[in-house]
């Protein structure tokens, strides 16, 4: 494994994408900035901290990586799982909680390098598409439910699960401060216009739609800059009651290592463990997604020791847990970045910025962030995927609507474990009751078929069986069931065929079954024939009794053969 | 369903069996008297709750049970489950502990009941064959170590670990009582010497095999006669300070429902789902198999209800919950029993033991019923399974190993569990990491197998891949990266067949992969063509945008279709 992609990158092609490269990292930079400090504020944490995470994190993910243009920083997906697990762990406690922040960094940081170490990236599939997708868009809703406070002046509880927030509402409407809604109104208006209108109109006009669709994305930098100027002007923190973001310490902080005193590990680490989860497949779809268009390929072992590292920088940089965001790499991608020689341009700006113009912003209302985070995640709400899903394949679309309303009535992580764990159980369901087929041969071919599906010819007195999934122990009693009723229907039954290229595996039990039915069969008279059983389950049961009882004369490598053997000669 | 099968076959059948059913009924009491007493012991309950157990509830499941052989009462396994959960929930507290086994009992009762009405008698299958051998094995090695203290005299405490046992006895050996241990091993010896070496001097001498082994049978209740014989004129408790059973109180109590008030319901309910559940598989294991030999069917919901009837019947007699026994069943079946009116008979034999006889067994030492108890859960260690499990099936062998170290180590009930979740994971692990071969077609057939096994004929430019496993969530990656790695190893490429006769199901995860496969496919001019698709997976498949790119053209019936799409014409 090479120490660093980037490094050796830089030295096989020179400097050739220099330019874009720094192009596109200012232009993410753009991005990232607001979103930073919006983020932060989403995890429940000092404005600073967001920016923080976009400095050595960034540098860390961009030396190590082997994403070409994956955009590191601090996510809105995270930042909520952040804020819920430290409202848990730290209450109204200030200290406590940005303890355990830099703590919740720390530890994701080691699940992912161990993970990497003991190869344990596959365990991330366990939790599939439509889960993930379920999970981002309760996430989603749930950011924005926890925005609603910041955007009306209204105060409810940080740990308010959605419905909860609702009532909360509709009990304190009356409460709201009209200043701050309009802040908030007046930012979403302009925030949602920079979007498509802005992009269609700037195009109409003749800029060039790439040009239109980067101009767009520096609305949420154009907009911090404009309402810091405005609330200046009006000095509406103090004559209207806004609040504002306030002091920023300038600069960036020292590595601290303080926090590795604190005794929250065991507490945090379950956290942990999910934003770690959570956070590499969501930076893994995205890397994947962008290396596929140029033809690259991702490593999922090396992405874990990436985002490990990223995280423990940012434990030290004293930061929030990161991510790859979506948003933010699709923009660095169009924006030309061939390197993450980019990233590192975007973390010299995020630091310029921390250096020089945070101490500037003290006058930003948070209804303008908040304005800012709902826009950002209103993306995330995927209602299509679910709809697709679910016409596709019910188990999965019950898996998401379970995850949807989990995350939405039970919280963040409580909603993903069960939606996680009612996808293995639907899976582990369905292989429990296999498909299995009574078939027959279609007419010309030496192609077997299901009966009931296709005209095929049938033998009499033969019964060509096949079964639609490995044998395990879940699913044995079942198939035993299954086939024995097949044979006590079928009349003056001579031979029984298993054809086994469904199945995919053997387990012992079984084993026990298809012994279990030889057994029966040959006490009756009737022959057990198998057929294209293939190698690896071949390989097992070369070894056992039932083979030995059945072999070379009643094992075929295909279904034609074991019925030429049956009725006699191949004229069938 | 029939409201009881019993009623259904004497009606139809009259009662030609009533002689055969009697002389069964009987022999099986002669057995079930001294177990009861023991399984009472070992639950850590007062001995008659062991014959309050065989009465009532053996009537309950004699009305509603669908096999008309199995045997209910206490058994071994699912006594040391009660003593585990009752040490755990009562401690020292006498009544507390009475209180609890009829909760026990009754929550039992309940679970079974539920899944009945549920149909959720499928969840059982997820204990597999080689976790539960695995568990009763070490179970009975548990159930032995708890009898070491009764057979020398000592005292451990009830939960101790078969390790920490161990510790007990090297650092106590000093105290034990000599007579108690004499007593003990004498009971032992017999009890052995009256198996197999009783048996062949009986048939030795003439006496007709079957007669043989129903005396060797006898044994245990006529040791239990001879010992308190012995043991009142020798007076051993006073003279030798020997433990003896104690004044038990004649009859059977009446019906009582003061448990219900109590309030451990909730702390006792996963222990009686895991007795349930254990119970429920032990005793259908058992009916299946004597059924199987008359050629009768088991109905497994009709199981469920009636254990549950026979444990809530448990719950009310004052009694440990009951499971079907297997020596037990073997000896009803064996003594010739035809309905479940042996059953009945049995009842009444222990009915009328607990009514004149009990007070007369007040001088039986413990340790004889602690040599009972060790003679019969002897047999339940089953090495040779494991042997055969390993050899056949590593992953079986290695769920069993870890059933077998979780129990001795952990206790009962977490061994169970770590067991059972240690089989679950390494089949999803097996599934998601699948097999996928490279095929070819074998000469002079039209059938494809795996070209690393077989002499098999290939196609330049066509790569024929078969995927062993069901698309699912957990795989996804893992097949997409195969796929793609096989895909750009084939030179000159301008096919690629899937064979899907393994593919037994295709989640939305497996849908994106073989979309993903046919655009990266598409963009480079290469085909891709799906064959052997299951009817299953097609009627899925038939509402994508996947289907509409490739069908019908690219769809085939068999590989060979597919190939000769591909090459042209059927001569391949």
């Amino acid at each position: 494994m090479r120490i660093s992609p980037l490094l050796a990158d830089l030295r096989h092609g020179g400097l050739p994408g220099l330019g874009a490269d720094t192009l596109a990292g200012t232009i993410t930079a753009i991005l990232l900035i607001p979103q930073a400090l919006a983020y932060a504020l989403l995890a429940g944490l000092p404005p600073q901290i967001g920016l923080y995470a976009s400095v050595l994190p960034v540098i860390a993910y961009a030396l190590l990586g082997s994403s070409r243009t994956l955009a590191v920083g601090p996510v809105a997906v995270a930042a909520v799982m952040v804020s819920s697990a430290l409202t848990a762990y730290a209450g109204d406690d200030v200290d406590k909680y940005l303890t355990g922040a830099l703590l919740l960094s720390a530890l994701t940081g080691v699940m992912l390098l161990a993970m990497a170490a003991l190869r344990l990236g596959w365990l991330a599939n366990f939790i599939s598409h439509p889960v993930l997708s379920g999970f981002t868009t309760a996430a989603a809703i749930t950011i924005i439910g926890t925005q609603i406070p910041a955007l009306t002046g209204l105060s409810v509880a940080r740990d308010a699960l959605p419905f909860e927030l609702l009532t909360h509402l509709a009990e304190q409407w009356r409460q709201i401060n009209p200043a701050e809604l309009a802040w908030g109104v007046a930012a979403l208006m302009l925030l949602v216009l920079a979007r498509q209108p802005l992009v269609k109109t700037l195009t109409r006009v003749g800029v060039a739609k790439n040009t239109a669709a980067i101009l767009s994305r520096t609305a949420p930098l154009v907009l911090v800059i404009i309402a810091t100027l405005l609330s200046t002007l009006l000095d509406t923190e103090a004559r209207h009651g806004v609040r504002v973001v306030g002091a920023i310490p300038q600069g960036i902080p020292l590595p601290t290592l303080g926090f590795i005193a604190s005794d929250g590990w065991m507490a945090l680490l379950p956290s942990a463990a999910m934003i770690a989860v959570v956070g590499y497949i969501e930076s893994i779809s995205v890397a994947k997604v962008l290396a596929f268009r140029r033809r690259e390929r991702i490593d999922p072992d090396r992405e874990l020791l990436a985002l490990g590292g990223a995280n423990l920088a940012a434990a030290f940089a004293g930061a929030m847990p990161v991510a790859g965001g979506f948003a933010r790499s699709m923009v660095n991608f169009d924006a030309g970045a061939r390197t993450q020689l980019a990233a590192i341009v975007t973390a010299v700006w995020v630091a310029l910025g921390a250096f020089f113009f945070t101490g500037l912003i003290a006058a930003l209302p948070k209804s303008v962030l908040a304005a800012l985070i709902v826009v950002a995640v209103w993306q995330l709400i995927d209602l299509h995927h679910l709809r697709l899903t679910w016409a596709f394949d019910r188990t999965d679309g019950v898996a998401q609507v379970v995850t949807i309303v989990g995350v939405l009535v039970l919280g963040i992580e409580p909603g993903l474990l069960l939606g996680a764990g009612t996808a293995l159980a639907l899976f582990l369901y369905r292989t429990s009751r296999p498909h299995i087929a009574v078939v027959g041969r279609m007419a010309g071919s030496e192609h077997f078929r299901n009966i009931r599906r296709h005209p095929v010819q049938t033998f009499p007195g033969v019964l060509l069986l096949r079964v639609d999934e490995s044998l395990y122990f879940a699913n044995a009693p079942f198939v035993e069931n299954e086939l024995q009723t097949r044979i006590l229907e079928t009349p003056n039954l001579r031979a029984v065929v298993l054809i086994m290229s469904g199945v995919n595996g053997v387990d012992s039990s079984g084993l026990e079954v298809l012994t279990g039915i030889e057994r029966v069969l040959a006490e009756t008279g009737v022959a057990l024939h198998l057929a294209e059983v293939k190698g690896p389950v071949m390989d097992r049961l070369a070894k056992t009794d039932l083979l030995r009882k059945l072999a070379p004369a009643h094992i075929h490598l295909s279904a034609q053969d074991a019925v030429n053997a049956v009725v006699g000669g191949p004229q069938g």
